[in-house]
């Protein structure tokens, strides 16, 4: 499994597709569908990314999730975050204390502070966190928009109404 | 499992008792009981370490490892892809191509290209290996020089003496 995981994968997919213009809120179902991916799997991000702040569920017949706030406030690393936690790249084992030397009773100088590997890859671990805190959902959109076609939106937008349309009156949940 | 896991922090480590003064080769045996941690374990990492050309083995009574360039020669990230492969952060799926209203045939300007979310990871992916390129094993050898008393090389020169001293003269491997 790599350290991010499938999850932030169809997270980020999924809040693309609400971050476009603004229309009806989206199901969790829908969007699954619209993307190929499983719905149960799409059902479990959600919760994490309302928790966050980063959508919200509206009910009724046209029910779903809209994004919370304008893409451009939403990093990518708040989204990372929301769905993994912030995960460690490395989890230290603090072995320097074990030296034999120190015959189970490590003085003070080897065991105070971070350990000087650990903080080589804290510092590697910073630096990728800031690069996905540069980075918001607004930047990506641009590079989409960029290229698909003007009609695919309203392709999209017909998918999606034909979806709700089909649903008949029946309310539907998120 | 973290991305960098113990095998990445017990090389580092082992590598660092290589990197002071010259003197004997060190068996892995040897550095892994100087630590307090697992012989079998260490004796795994030395030979992928041996391989990218980090260290050289050398045969005979005080045969052991040393290091096969300058501390200074080696980057973190070198230590890190030796241990662990370039492993990536994350494994884009392409589930862009799989978008309803392609109907199984996704256009090329949907497909072309890095995703635009694969993009944005492999940009703070290049951010971390950049800083684990940027540290080398002299840096963190310069950190841990400052803390150490000047009489703990010296006690674990002798710890290490004590240890082939005790082997009598039989030729011990690496």
């Amino acid at each position: 499994m790599t350290h991010l995981t499938v999850s932030v994968e169809y997270g980020l997919h999924c809040l693309l597709w609400l971050a476009g213009p603004t229309g009806p809120p989206v199901s969790s179902r829908d969007l699954a569908d619209l993307q190929g991916i499983s719905p149960s799997f799409v059902a479990k991000i959600f919760p994490k990314l309302e928790k966050a702040g980063i959508v919200r569920a509206s009910e009724g017949m046209r029910g779903g999730y809209l994004l919370a706030k304008a893409p451009e406030k939403i990093s990518i690393l708040e989204v990372v975050d929301a769905i993994e936690g912030n995960k460690p790249l490395y989890d230290c084992q603090e072995i320097r204390g074990r030296c034999a030397v120190f015959a189970d009773r490590p003085p003070k100088w080897a065991t105070e502070g971070v350990c000087a590997i650990h903080a080589v890859i804290l510092r590697a671990e910073k630096a990728m966190r800031d690069s996905l805190a540069s980075q918001s959902l607004a930047d990506v959109m641009q590079v989409l928009e960029r290229k698909a076609p003007p009609e695919f939106s309203n392709e999209i937008r017909d998918w999606l109404d034909d979806r709700i349309q089909s649903r008949g009156r029946k309310p539907d949940k998120a």
